[in-house]
């Protein structure tokens, strides 16, 4: 059993490293990572869309080239944990999600998934050993196409000096940069 | 010369493998985590915030407990090449930021932060052997205290199965999920 060039037991110690915890959602997404990666031509430069926050980025930074930081992974909070991996020049691709129908015979997975029990009721042996067992059985996929708009570098545009903190910003960004507009911060 | 618990090789080895190169913005944001890190409170619980989308939330990634995936880093894309540091329980904490009234020193930063350059015209070699020598001379670091709705974790509610697309979503998003209200693919 392998998670792309990991076994299953380096990934967990990889994903605790970085994530904190052996989290579910993190260890099915190393699955989810490795069944798409099977399904893209070798060699291909691709980016990745993750539809949730939760959990799955950490799959995909953990096992491709695609990070927060560099572009190629794209979140969109759409609620679904799901992702997907396209190439960049044709926007062609696949997408790999939890299958619902097949959740039958995984009552932790669902449990997990849909939220059946609180955190104290959940017990994060059985949960792990039925992700194991489970594998990518509880996973299907498709062919995806995606929107060319969605994929776009755009540019930031000239940079200035906001006059109010002094910092540089894109000056598209009006007149004084966004967190002179509405900051984050307090005092 | 140290980034966190890395020498500075070590971190640009790092940096190469998770972010695909070393790239100035990922570079410096090692020295911005760990001027951070060293002006909060040691074994606090904190998340952080990073300004941009660009490169430097990689840092926060690699340096801190704190990853997109488990929710203790919040991307705010407000065009400012900072990051703060802030415990999770009072809010309170630090904002490390790239000081332009420093700059001058350091033509080649200053080229990259500004875009004064194409990448064409950039050489790696001189603005990564500036940004080895600038280290955190080019930094400045405040007090804030981040708005405490900003870190609140929104619990997704009731999880349900989309009635078109089968898959699970939170029903709170509406009677169908947001990507069957709004796709991201085609076909």
């Amino acid at each position: 059993m392998h998670i792309v060039k990991h076994t299953f037991e380096e990934y967990l110690q990889v994903v605790k490293t970085f994530h904190g915890s052996e989290a579910p959602g993190v260890v099915i997404g190393g699955f989810m990572v490795d069944l798409a990666i099977r399904h893209i031509p070798d060699g291909i430069l691709y980016n990745a869309i993750c539809e949730t926050r939760s959990c799955l980025p950490d799959a995909i930074q953990l096992l491709t080239p695609c990070t927060i930081g560099n572009g190629w992974l794209k979140v969109m909070p759409l609620g679904r944990f799901a992702l997907a991996l396209y190439d960049k020049y044709t926007n062609e691709g696949v997408r790999v999600f939890v299958d619902t129908q097949k959740l039958e015979a995984w009552p932790e997975i669902k449990a997990w998934l849909f939220k059946l029990k609180t955190s104290s009721e959940q017990s994060p042996e059985s949960i792990a050993r039925e992700i194991a067992q489970a594998g990518e059985n509880i996973l299907s996929i498709q062919r995806i196409h995606v929107r060319p708009e969605i994929g776009k570098k755009i540019s930031k545009g000239q940079i200035g000096v906001c006059p109010r903190c002094g910092e540089a910003y894109p000056i598209n960004d009006g007149e004084v940069c966004l967190a002179c507009q509405e900051s984050p911060y307090t005092g």
